[in-house]
Order: C-alpha cells, then sequence, then structure tokens
C-alpha cells in the first residue's frame, strides 16, 4: 500500500475512501478519493474516473453527485483524482485569481516557469495514478472510461483522445469543448504553455479530433440554464468537430438546468449506466437514454 | 411572497430553491432549502421535514443526501430549514465552542440571556415556518411528515411529539435519544434553559414519552461506526422509552456505518419511501424495509 487512506465511510455497502500521496518527483500533494462498490471486496471491478471541474475538488463529486448507489448497483469503481497541485512551494497566481493556479484543474503539463515542475496534471493522470491503482486497489485496468464535468470534461475527452483504446466508454456533462476558444481555457494555456498554439492543440478536443484523434462514441450533457454554456462551454464547437471526425455524439439539451451539482446528481445515473454497458456488464433496464432525436433528449 | 428567493437550481425534473426570509420578531435571518418536486407545478404536495444536525446547515442535506431523486419520484416537497440564529447582534458562546451559540442547531425556545431574544428555534420551526410554506408554496400543508439526523433527530422527535396529529409519518437518522443524558444536550439545556431541568423536559423524547406523549410509530437508523453512538445517541435509551410508552419501534443496526452523509444517503431512499406509504402516496415497490427482526435490519 502506497497509498494512505485520509477517511474512509460506508455508503451503499460499499466503501468511500479519500487518499492522499505525496508525488516525490513533481513536488505536490495529491488527494484522490474513491468508491470501491460492495463487488470490490470479493474480486477486481472495472474502473469509471470522473475528472472535476476549474474549481471543484474531488469532495464536491463524491458528496453531491449521488453516484455510489449507481456504482454499487452496478459494480463500478469510481475514481475521483484531485491532481491539482498542492503542497509547500508551489507557485500561485500572484493576483490570486480564482482560475489560475492553485485550486484550479486545468488537466495539462505546464512547459513554463514558475508552473514547470509542480503543475503536472496530465502526466499524474495519465501515468501516475494509475500505476498507484492498479497496485493498491481492487480495479480491473482493462476495463476502464472517463466522464468529466466541465473543464474535467475537457480533461476526460483530451485524455481520452490521446490515448485510444484505453477507456471503453467517454462522456462529459456541460464540458468545455475548445479551451483554445474560450476565456478559462485562455488564458491556462497561454500562462501553463505559452503563446505557441501549436503547443495547445494537444490538450484541446476539437484540435485532436481535427489531427485524426477519435473515440467509438461520446455522451454530453448540457443544461438551457448553464451560465457558461455560451461563453465557455460552446458545444457547437464540439459538434461540429465530432461531425467531422466522424464520431457518432448523442448530445442532450436538458431544459432548465445549470451548471451545478444538482445538474450533475440529474444526469448522472444515465451516464454510468452507459459507461457499464460498455464497460460490459448488466444492461441498462431503462433502455436507450436517447432516443431518436439525441439534441431532444430531455431529463425523465 | 414573503420568502425571498436565493437561488434555484433544477434538479430531478423539479426546483431546489434556497429561500431567505428575516424573522422581526425574533431578530434573525432564517435560511431554508425547499426541494419542490415535478408535481408540484401541477398542484399542491405533500410536506416532509427534515431537521440537520448540531454544526449541519440546510445545504448539507440538499447537496449530499440525494433526496430529491426520490422525492422526485413520490411528489414529496422537502423543506430543509436552517432555523439557527444568524444576523447582526445575535449573540455568541464568549469561548467560541463549535457546540453551543452561532452556526449550532438545539431546536430549544432558550428562556435565558443573552439567548432569550434570538435563539427560538421551536417557535421558528412549529409556527412561524408552517404559516409561511402555506401561503408561499404548494404545500399541502393537511400531510406533513418529520425526520431529522442527528441533533436534528431530536427536534423532528421532540417537534412530533409535542405536535400530536400534525405528522403522518415520525423518523431518525442517528438521533440524539436524550440530549437531557448526553454532553451535547446538557450543555446546550444548561446554557439556553437553565439548571432546573424540570424545564429541559419539553425538549427531550425519552421524558415526553415518560410524560404521556406519543408516536403512532417510529423509524430509526443507526451506524455501528458511529463515532457518537454510544456517548452522545444512546439508542436503548429511546428504546426503552418507546417500548414503555408504547411506541411501535423500527430500529435498524447498519453495520459498518458512521455518522456522515454518506449514512444519510445510504438511508434516506428508505426513509421516504416509509414517509410516503404513510402520506398516502404510492407504495414501496421494495416491500416492507424491516422483515421480521427490525433490529437486524440491514442496508441492501
Amino acid at each position: 500500500m502506497v497509498l494512505e487512506v485520509a477517511s474512509q465511510s460506508r455508503c451503499f455497502g460499499g466503501m468511500q475512501l479519500v487518499y492522499r500521496h505525496t508525488l516525490v518527483k513533481i513536488g505536490t500533494q495529491l488527494q484522490c478519493s474513491i468508491y470501491v462498490p460492495p463487488q470490490g471486496e470479493q474480486g477486481r471491478v472495472p474502473v469509471v474516473w470522473f475528472l472535476s471541474g476549474l474549481i471543484c475538488i474531488d469532495e464536491n463529486f463524491t458528496m453531491k453527485a449521488g453516484a455510489q448507489r449507481v456504482a454499487a448497483e452496478l459494480d463500478l469503481m469510481m475514481i475521483a483524482p484531485d491532481a491539482s497541485p498542492q503542497g509547500d512551494g508551489v507557485p500561485d497566481d500572484p493576483e490570486g485569481a480564482y482560475d489560475l493556479g492553485l485550486g484550479t484543474r486545468s488537466y495539462v503539463d505546464a512547459i513554463r516557469e514558475p508552473w514547470l515542475r509542480n503543475y503536472r496534471m496530465r502526466s499524474c493522470i495519465e501515468k501516475e495514478l494509475p500505476a498507484l491503482i492498479a497496485s493498491d486497489l481492487p480495479a480491473d485496468m482493462s476495463r476502464q472510461s472517463i466522464l468529466g464535468h466541465s473543464m474535467g470534461g475537457h480533461g476526460a475527452l483530451t485524455i481520452a483522445l490521446r490515448n485510444p483504446g484505453r477507456f471503453a466508454a467517454v462522456s462529459a456533462l456541460a464540458p468545455i469543448s475548445s479551451p483554445m476558444n474560450c476565456p478559462w481555457g485562455e488564458k491556462a494555456f497561454t500562462s501553463y504553455l505559452g503563446p505557441d498554439r501549436e503547443a495547445w492543440r494537444s490538450y484541446d478536443s476539437c484540435a485532436l479530433m481535427e489531427d485524426g484523434h477519435c473515440l467509438p462514441e461520446l455522451l454530453v450533457d448540457y443544461g438551457t440554464a448553464d451560465p457558461f454554456l455560451v461563453a465557455q462551454l460552446k458545444p457547437d464547437l464540439l459538434e461540429t468537430a465530432c461531425f467531422r471526425a466522424p464520431i457518432p455524439l448523442t448530445r442532450r439539451i436538458n431544459e432548465g438546468y445549470n451548471h451545478s451539482y444538482f445538474f450533475i446528481a440529474s444526469v448522472i445515473e444515465d451516464h454510468l449506466r452507459w459507461h457499464a454497458e460498455r464497460l460490459g456488464r448488466q444492461a441498462s433496464p431503462h433502455g436507450p437514454i436517447a432516443s431518436g432525436h439525441p439534441d431532444r433528449g430531455r431529463l425523465p
């Protein structure tokens, strides 16, 4: 056991764990919340990664999304990492911006000072953390899927696009379609990656698709009352990129929902059942979630 | 509309609202989170009150318990008040204790200085808030039920015992059985009510039962890993009082669960289905939750 257990709580017959770990080379503290379903006490279970948004920690997901009930039923391990840099000496934005530096999630490996050493969320989630989980937990690493919310949606999409074959299912909740083309993304990429926009392309879902990366299919949900929909999320950019790739896209527009965890809680069950089907577990008793017109899909 | 809407989020087809209101006579600000299920847009729906624990605000419940999914299905309005005193000039414990004064919930009307004017949670929940809800929301006040967690379990039990006939169902999650006989309760009651223990009896579930107050029946859940079980909750005091009253008690002991919202989330569906049955809504598709031996009930 390399990961240190910070807390554990019985939940829906399984166990909700919070782990801490020091990433020595990167010089940061990693926190990761993991839900082990009841079946995980008998053997290895499939793994679903959830990546949080710009300013959300792992516990926003584990405490607010209500995913454990469904994960327990479907025998899914839920991994919610907070790989944002933490620890003594980790640099922060000098102006203390809410959307840059400490407390934010970008899912990139920085290539500029002062971020170079510590801001390496891509490496953390693509390499360091999977190795720790494979060694310490009853995880069947041959069956993984990934989803994320907002900036974590960008994280899930780009990690899946760059690692073909690793994930049996990919989906997103109100994702940022193209960080290269929205204020949050442009600010973060300029700071962490520098002004050369060519260096940004491997961290942009739409650019990765333009450059030939692909996914078997994609499920995405949005809410019409999401205050970030037009300026930051830009669903049409993702739709156009998927159309051209081509990647079959199931896009659901949910009337009246905003960007909060009340939205996530309302759709997470559909996403986990969709993932479970593709991970080879039981079929959904609810039937296909998008019938007829993907764009017209509505919450029940 | 007297209540001021502070925020609203679509959730499981209904609406999660946060209201604020100034209680002029009591001189405090009241915050109350209310979930209106989809059916509430068509007409009046039954009302389920949830009272939070000593240091939990209303949003702990609305964000962490996952109750909205079940409430939407069962057509239940969920009312989670935070009636703990707030506002300018409200006195606090001079030593800043975590378990007394501002930020705590006792569900009593104080009769001593400096608390006398502002610390009136009993009046707030028994009188002021129901009148506001009846006038401002699609609530069927002829069909109400109540439950609570920890100190809020004490609140739910005592409010129901003192108001016979108002609630069609009463239940509790890890409740404090007898504040007169546990450290949290003795500290709060000494401060708010003074040293005369006779004045405490109308705020103690077990004493109210000894004094002839009754309930039709009661459902209570505990976790065996609850760190407060022995010193604060004392389930045996409640069991003895119910046995003598007599009040039919369904007591479930859940192996390995602690005092957190991970425990609440795991059992809330059972409680809401139990309430809905008694509020005259649809029967539970899961059958009775306690089969055979109430004390041996286990989570699925």
